[in-house]
């Protein structure tokens, strides 16, 4: 989302995730979570999952299929882990607009392998999307979301090179691959793409005919993905899917999953005050002696910035931005009553490094606000001298990093809009207010097919999952869920990795811990479900 | 100056001074003032000093002194430059403890060579500090205040290699030595040290002893210096001196002077606000999403920065800060009319590049200001994410770099002290204020025989030098003028040079320009100087 990737940030919602280079894991906030609740013992998805499937289904041919299926993906394990290597070891920044034509062919390439007939670039006035269609005669379609770039790397960072996806030793997780992508998206991507792999190598028929969508700039914002979706021709096709998901590494390093009914929506942006632009002040740094004569637009900058929230900078204070912030419901007050009954608070500040929540509320009020409390951040300030010591200037430009969380029902645009008011109202109709990326917040009902049959299969492999209103994080959903779609949405797979935009960012391979997968356990719930939407939805 | 020189920006009490990298010229901005006053027809000092010091002196054997040491400063020409290029070839960057050693025997060496008897390296707690003396026999002692680092370098910005002092022809100025230290300060140094070799090279005696002190940190804020100055062997020489002075290159592009009775003190500081200080909010970067459950110390700041200056930014709103500052007097006052009728506030503004002075106020106002009133700026600021577009975390940490100007009779301690109970008063007592650098304000009368001595010689050269109550910038002359010396102390020289802190930085060799002074001109100057202090101290 916005300038950064952030469903690998699904966990975010009830956990911090790692910022790049920040080596505070955010998946393994779980640790210690009450231990008494939903913690029923894990049977290995090998030797239970087919006859509980069976026996739930009750649907002749799926019994024989899963067992067959089974076989072909440990058969193929090797070509599947190649096949994500090769991906891997492919940069595709958009940030960087480093290989990105190579990478858009590569994926295509790889759709093809995997059995899609119809397989269209689609140009944006960014990076190329993609298009894709496979039609397996099946009477439901599932839509695909995939993306093709990753983050930016900083390899002097790295335990093993980026690109080289190496599978290294990993204690407490088993054998991982470490390299770029491998958990943030082309891991579980690939691992998905295995799972078509695997259905058709064992001679059966895909359960669900496909849908794909895919774009390049998902780490920068997602600037372009609409203008993918909104084509007629791909609108036509995703309004035949009974909804939409992404293949995710939704494990816990143990082994708990937490599952989200939407994300926030987000307007990341710069406010800029400049001596151009204002008109007072300086056009250019000037020596800081200068102050007693001249007016700062660093100081300028401070002021609106004052202006924006509560004393206790924790409230929105922007007139009208969240007017139509629709309050938590019972239903989703319930659900946040439960996860705070299920989580551990402790463990969590202690992971967290924090001591105190904002207003030090309780622990179920703190993960009300997460899901249900607008916010309006600073991400960074940055103006004038930033190195080391001091420099006597005057600068002449000044600029804050914001991010603002939207809930239902506002939007980016409202929130855009307020905000330019609520400055010139003030006086600081000068500040530029430069918006990098965004989207509208994200839902989708908990009884949409595609969500009960996540639960569904997550429930056959003994996981009881955690589930949240919302994510606090936020990702493109909304050109699914939002008009004219209005899809359900959502990310789905079991297996973990972590590490997305920091160094050594790695994929479970082979799990030594029996209740997270590895990859041929992750590829299996795909199998799963894709069965389970085909019998559900 | 603090943390970077600002002796080099003497001129920045009128005229805005450049920082690093910006090619605005602040000695430039007398470009244009007022025609009719103090535009006399320069006479060049070749042709007319001798006589009228001569007759203005009286005295026996000058005649012939000055002129056998001009024809001197003509046949050592070559060797003056040599030595200056020499100087200039050495980097000595405090800021990156680079070449310091090295500089530091180099500008001793050259004492020697200048005929300094005692030459010492003074240890202190940062880079060594030099004592010398040079005992001429003469009545009349003067000091002499050298800085030997020079400010950091980027050599890609440079058009000839910042440390090959180069000699280049400069349209508009003649020929020029290009190099970090041009002008600040090693060219001004060295030309001064050329006066006495042309002195004694010419057989004469020089008419005034000199007990010298420097340091090498005069770029990082000078932290050290009080320790070399307030030895009791130097104290004890420095006690002898009529006063001290710097070398310095005073002439505007144009040729015109102006002269400051004292500068402002300094405070350099950084505020840091950051979650482990405060024990709220997190202690390192954590994602966005977690504003709605967590503090901010980026916020936090920003609310403490807000108490700091009025609602315009441009009054300090710190308890106590400015209590002991001395209103201007009248004849401060006068000095700083006279300045403005003889300025050109229209081509002022535009060099500057500004459109308003603060609360619109006159051009006469504004110089009362720039003289008089205590300030509170933001030299930078940053924290969290400072890269190209935006990255969604909340950061653990940020900062504000900022810098207090003080006038008579504040000072840099009781400023340090009101704000940080200003802080403590208004809930941001978490907040750190590290001082970087700074010192008091510097004050020097009007009559004291070294100011009046430069006047002369100014006067003589047919330039009538505009004078300020003081330097809005600031230097070290606190060490001098405060206890326990109480000497004068000031900066004199003819000459022009600029770039100081910024890339290509030079001075003048040869001059196309016959009111601005070349190198031979400016060792001219420092001759008369001494002739003169000998005269009227």
């Amino acid at each position: 989302m916005s300038s950064k990737s952030e469903q690998k940030n699904l966990k975010a919602s009830v956990a911090p995730a790692e910022p790049s280079g920040n080596p505070f894991d955010r998946r393994s906030f779980l640790v210690g979570a009450a231990a008494g609740a939903a913690s029923l013992a894990l049977p290995g998805w090998i030797s239970a999952t087919e006859d509980v499937f069976a026996s739930a289904t009750g649907l002749t041919g799926f019994d024989d299929d899963l067992s067959a299926i089974r076989a072909e993906i440990t058969k193929r394990h090797d070509e599947t882990v190649q096949r994500m290597q090769t991906w891997m070891k492919q940069p595709s920044i958009a940030a960087e607009n480093r290989g990105m034509n190579e990478g858009c062919e590569l994926a295509m390439q790889m759709l093809r392998d995997a059995g899609f007939q119809q397989v269209t670039k689609i140009p944006t006035d960014g990076q190329p999307g993609i298009f894709a269609t496979l039609d397996a005669g099946a009477p439901k379609t599932l839509g695909l979301y995939f993306m093709y770039d990753v983050k930016q790397v900083d390899p002097s960072e790295w335990s093993s090179p980026p690109w080289e996806a190496r599978i290294v030793d990993k204690p407490g997780f088993g054998k991982v691959v470490v390299g770029r992508g491998a958990v943030n998206q082309k891991g579980p991507e690939s691992t998905f793409l295995a799972a078509l792999h695997a259905i058709r190598g064992a001679g059966r028929k895909l359960p669900v005919n496909f849908v794909f969508v895919a774009e390049g700039e998902e780490e920068i914002g997602s600037p372009h993905f609409a203008q993918v979706v909104h084509r007629p021709e791909v609108l036509a096709a995703l309004k035949k899917t009974v909804g939409i998901f992404m293949p995710f590494a939704s494990q816990d390093p143990d082994g708990k999953v937490t599952a989200f009914l939407g994300a926030k929506g987000v307007v990341e942006l710069e406010l800029v005050s400049s001596g151009e632009k204002w008109g007072r002040g300086p056009k250019a740094d000037i020596h800081s002696s200068n102050k007693a004569r001249l007016d700062s637009p660093a100081w300028h900058l401070v002021k609106a910035l004052n202006t924006l929230v509560s004393a206790d900078g924790n409230d929105p204070a922007i007139a009208g931005f969240a007017d139509k912030a629709r309050p938590i419901s019972a239903q989703e007050k319930a659900m946040v009553a439960e996860a705070a009954r299920r989580l551990d608070e402790k463990a969590l500040m202690k992971q967290m490094g924090v001591e105190h929540w904002v207003h030090d509320v309780s622990f179920e009020e703190s993960l009300e606000l997460l899901v249900s409390k607008p916010t309006v951040n600073i991400e960074g300030l940055v103006g004038g001298y930033t190195g080391p010591g001091g420099k006597t200037i005057l600068p002449h430009r000044a600029m804050a990093k914001m991010d603002m969380r939207l809930v239902p029902d506002m939007t980016a645009a409202d929130a855009l809009a307020a905000l330019k008011a609520h400055l010139a109202k003030n006086g600081f109709g000068d500040i530029e207010v430069n918006m990098t990326g965004g989207y509208d917040p994200t839902t989708t009902p908990a009884d949409a097919a595609v969500v009960r049959a996540e639960h569904a299969v997550y429930k056959r492999n003994g996981i009881d999952p955690i589930v949240m209103p919302r994510l606090a994080g936020s990702w493109p959903g909304y050109v699914f869920t939002g008009d004219p779609l209005r899809l359900p949405a959502g990310h789905f797979g079991l297996g973990h990795g972590s590490g997305a935009h920091a160094p050594n960012e790695y994929y479970v391979i082979e799990s030594s811990n029996p209740k997270v997968q590895g990859i041929d356990g992750a590829v299996m719930s795909y199998v799963e479900y894709l069965y389970e939407v085909a019998r559900t939805a």
